[in-house]
């Protein structure tokens, strides 16, 4: 499927670096942007024993959220100025566990609409040289207008 | 929807507070079990200006993982001696803005099967004593007999 | 979780039954409304042999469709006047084969919002007079407002 | 992603075909199979009239059948002799209103497993001489080894 891919905001490289550095929680888990372009973004994890489940593999939740992230920033790179971007909702299958030295989510946007769009993510990890597909991820974004700073709940969404 | 909820190892209980123990992801982020019954695992999650997005609510990544955990340990207490649970996928939907002073995280089963178990949690937010809900997510575990320990990533799923 | 259930158009029930009557692909496989009250609609769907898999269970994508259909019509009896309602997208697990003479879809709102209504629909069959859940969905519905009557794809979502 | 396609079962194409022919809602829609190869199906269906919701869009159930069917039937390439195949679960998110002459699903796998293989859709819409995406599916098929003719609804899954 192929988008139109045009950022309608110039400054959006800045707007998602600034947004990105604002999270919190990416820096608690050490995860950082590797690649940005209009309509993907791409984070990289690196392993820590402190982020695993019981078999020492990279808890699913984590995963989740870089790709969630990853493509919540896909979307972003087209949201119009002054728009703060939330996920509605996303859908991920964890297809293998998630063991390696490093993971890295690339988010794409599958569809962008004018509220909407549909986004999808591709988790892989390295290990021992060779990168592996652990999950994947579709879902679905929402551009909040006029809200670019701080959404109030209760207009959400 | 009413499944037949009995624990079939009479080990249970001391194996799920033995294998959220052994989550590091848990303990990094500060989740723990509040109530916990045949089909049913709450989790409750302080607030922590360190597990936040860029608007300062709890990362959707953080409410997936709690969620995705709840109802991963609501399907572990039906499952076989010896048999580990997976993540085999979830949907979440995140319906309001994780605001609040603490969270809660209570994942249930849906229908209990021989291999596959789907199961629901339902997250809400505590906000000057009022609790709303934040998230709903639907998903489905897997059990892998005879792999309680160390499952090789090969072997799954 | 209790949404707020409170209709905004006091036509409602008529735009529903009206809107339900035009869906040729309904009257197709033999649906039928059976219960509606704000927040919720309920269809049913005799068994036919031309509606089926390879097993002579009624077909997944034939499920998906009253439990998507009635999720839909759960979340519009709290559509404002002159909006359309849209599946932004839904998730559904089959939870067992669906068997049976004939499967009710009850769909239900879990949080209703300006724009993005999240919902979940129960299909159940009845098999010798019993009933039994058959598969479980959670989806997003959107409002069109000023789009009643027929919504242009452009204008989409 | 790069899953393996290797066929196990030599005659898989031939009892792909039987599968679908005895589909009898696939028939009763008037869809059929364009393309089949190891790990993909690609199923086609015309517009009609009595397949549709209020706007005269193809419905978004019949547009879910296909995507879930190809994907199935995607899955079911890779089967070992003597299995079935069953839809454990799928997320689909309908990305404009299904508006066209004829439609076409694509599944693909994803991941092929032992037991679950991860596989995704793609619809698209075909008017006025152009394709255009409407939907994107993401789900988890399932292997029922020794199954492969009949399997009793109390052993899945």
């Amino acid at each position: 499927m192929a988008p139109e891919l045009k950022p309608r905001d110039p400054t959006w490289e800045a707007r998602i670096r600034n947004g990105f550095a604002r999270q919190s929680f990416m820096a608690t888990i050490g995860a950082r942007i590797v690649a940005l372009s209009p309509g993907m973004c791409e984070l990289e994890l690196p392993f820590r024993a402190d982020l695993c489940q019981q078999h020492a593999y990279v808890h699913g939740g984590v995963i989740a959220a870089i790709a969630d992230t990853s493509a919540g920033f896909a979307a972003a790179t087209l949201m119009p100025a002054d728009a703060a971007v939330l996920t509605v909702e996303f859908k991920i299958n964890l297809i293998a566990p998630a063991e390696g030295e490093r993971f890295r989510a690339r988010g794409e946007i599958v569809r962008a609409g004018r509220t909407l769009t549909v986004v999808e993510s591709e988790v892989s990890a390295e290990k021992d040289g060779t990168w592996r597909p652990v999950a994947q991820l579709l879902g679905t974004m929402m551009f909040l207008v006029g809200k670019g700073e701080s959404p109030a709940p209760e207009e959400q969404p």
